[in-house]
């Protein structure tokens, strides 16, 4: 009985050191490189390390959009890290709006858990594919389009939304636009928008410039 | 005016032959490939390939297991080909069990929706990763290693799993030893089973020889 | 002799029936998979395949953007299939806007060729990138993320950008956001714009609803 | 002639700041990522990093499975860090036994050295592929999915197995159900075993609870 | 009873219309891919499709390199289509010789059966590691870099070389030069030989111009 | 207004840990692993880290290849770390020739930016495909495969060659075969090179042995 018992450990420990063949906890403290964060010691993670708990809570949509956006990417979960995927909670109060955006590098599976939403995306033949989604169906977002969720009903609506990559990133068209200091004439020039329009939009979402 | 317009339509329509930079809707009826099956065409393709609605309703769990699993991979939801993510429902009723099962090819994430369930997986160092997740709270289970969902509560529980392939396959442990042709002598020579328990599950599996 | 021809032949004329070991010039008339076109008949493909010459000639930028994009993607240069890599061909006369786009499915690389060039693009963190570029100089975009191009001289200016992937995908923002049938109201609600500025360029670009 | 010398090394001495280019020898010191290892100094690597010895040597196969496996994964032997390979030796004594196991993270494919060996693996399907080889014959195992191989002689028997990944993992499926602190009523409920087997091979395997 | 044979039946059947979650066999009347080969329908496949009996025979080494490479690659083997590995058996007569060579699309790992062979690759750097293994001992030679096999030792010798890719390619150095329709005065040109020695190689190797 | 400011700068400051969803510049004194080099700190990133002017001027063509090869590779260019592309530039006096070479990490798509370029390359199957490419004309070079490019004119030629790899690497055929120290005896045994020519090229290139 102990030549298996040793036999074995033997395999074990040695592939102990090396436990990113199953998993890779993040290390955020590190530096991350283009696969993601090196690996917390494979002795020191446990069960919690996989679990996350904070999107139990709705988020707070006492906004202009009326919506909140609460990621579960590696920096907030860094269990997820190497893995290919990760989640985020949607909520949206009546009116609520999740503005224009896209993921740079994850494609999105929105699941509606309550309510209604309004969802869509535009593809790259500038295409427009959009749908009223309600409890317990899903809709698919391909990486890196433009896509927008909005609530179609006339309650709170709470979605989920999973991504293809621990990390998939996230720009909103509206703070790519107006929310930093990329002079107001080049924002014209790139975007057709009016002078008045760029500005004020820059005022309400603190852009200068 | 008509200058742009022919521009852009000159670029979007040779790009539009090639929807695969944005999506690739499966064609079901043709051969599929190592990633995938080949893209229904771009002119065929509706919002409707992106939606998918039969995990509304919750499975069938008045089974032996008390549960039920619904897929929404690419067999069953062809928008999400070639994207990088599928999804699936479980419905635990009480004492309901998603016995031991492994994913060959994908990552799981766990999302409760109500009730309580018992998670857990296995490592290949052998160690066990197990934690009780609540409504809202997320769990993530690394590609191919043994796992299981039990109902750890009074009531049923509801739960959606997120996975990074659009087909991730599955293999329920039970299934694969016990539900199928493989003889019983082997089952037991590789599994360190006794006979009678192997005859035992075959019994109840459906399995021959 | 004879013998080491006999040999390699008999090597060579069975990895000759997989010749996408090496390459996989497309088939532009099978259906597309989500890793790209079915490969051309190892028998039929020549040099020519290797090559485009549709570049050599500027684009046409008598256009309200005074400007052309020219693709060699998979669609017309069917030799990058498979290959991780295409490019294509900037123009701009003076005044000339390549306005806000984003490629989904690749980074790109801009090399200015004559002119000078200012080139920016916005990330995750709403921070902006702006460069100006002259002739031999590079640029690199990250893939999925907002970036312009915009003549920053008084003559015209030419540049090459390539990508990673023979199919980066071309959102471009006006278009997405004006040239289709997505209503008013509704790109109103995702993006913050006033109804007047959305009409206008639904006017301009043709867009409807 | 000094032109050139000095032209390449140029170019060389550049390049090889970055050898990862070509290779990455594995530091098992530093902590690991998603893609494997950090790489030791390029100007630290010799002939030796690629070569690795240790399998000349047939694994103890005193114990009771009869049969011993050897790894030369990245933990073992460096050189195939970041390379998509690995290997690892088997052998079985008469009775010799691979319980099914699995690989969460590669293929595998194993050539018999001598003697003769029953293999087998189920697939997601759960139907079962199963055949005996001899010397000098192959069989490949698809990433995660349960297999075993059984000496189906009367002699010992050697395999040598490849895989698809410098650290593919390796989950035995008795050591996941019974060799840790996995309570057994959990594992019953789970597997369907029944409370005197699992109790019995907890016994046999080291497991607890 | 029939409830569970139920619920996993429908999962089953439906996941079974993609096998290419577990496996892809070639179809090799179809027409391959950059991810490699249409999959064989899933009925279709048996035990048989993962098995490769015809390396168990030593190649014909009567020949000028007293050597034989048997390839099982996914032309003559399907079963490894889409798995991410190959192998091929290499035999070495006294005095045998696999002239310098690079695989294109993979990394290759050599396992020394019997004899003696002195083995080596050239990295990008131009520096050279090279060693003599014996049996049982293993070498690894990354993608891409020219390598060589001589056999080492005064009596024949065997290995068997694992790819990381069902379809690494080869490409021979001296039929790449020498065996083919480039004309003599450029081959002289882009390697800097003799024309005495590419007219005499070209004599030896069949090639013309 | 400042709930909607408060809800995105949670969000982009979480999501600015992790700078490598969006691109992840390289920390060159950081040790380099399998996917590149570990991510400059975003704070420090600025739009020079993606921009690289050194290319602008020609190579210094006074050697006997009468050509110059400028990488912006990693090494030079740290901005294209993890993006997947890279780009170098050719400078060809006349009579120019850059030697037979590979690339193992990646596809090559040369531009001709002026005169006219001879160019080729040799498959698996040892089939040529070669081409005299002009001014704005584009020639793909599969992964790993031997090519060379030689000045076609009576003038200098200039090209830009992009890679599908931040990290391509570089053989140069001839620096493998005779440029290091590799003994003659070998190079002549797995190239079938007469001895007097193998140690004529060492003599030029500066090998031993």
């Amino acid at each position: 009985m102990l030549h298996i018992l040793f036999l074995f450990s033997l395999i074990l420990s040695s592939s102990s050191i090396s436990n990113a063949a199953d998993f890779c906890v993040a290390d955020l403290m590190a530096a991350e490189g283009p696969a993601g964060f090196p690996c917390k010691a494979a002795a020191k993670v446990t069960a919690d390390d996989f679990v996350y708990t904070a999107l139990a809570k709705s988020g707070n949509t006492t906004n202009i959009i009326s919506a909140a956006v609460s990621p579960a990417f590696v920096a907030q979960f860094p269990g997820v890290n190497g893995l290919g995927i990760s989640i985020a909670r949607l909520d949206l109060a009546p009116g609520g709006v999740i503005p224009f955006h896209t993921h740079p590098g994850a494609s999105e599976l929105l699941l509606c858990l309550h309510g209604h939403i309004l969802a869509g995306f535009v593809s790259s033949a500038n295409k427009v594919y959009i749908k009223k989604v309600g409890k317990g169906e899903i809709m698919v977002f391909p990486q890196g389009l433009l896509h927008f969720q909005v609530n179609a009903g006339k309650n709170s609506a709470t979605a989920f939304v999973s991504f293809s990559s621990p990390d998939p990133g996230l720009q909103i068209l509206d703070y790519a636009l107006f929310g930093n200091d990329l002079p107001s004439k080049l924002v014209e020039t790139v975007t057709f928008l009016d002078d008045a329009q760029v500005k004020k939009l820059k005022g309400v979402l603190g852009g200068t410039g």
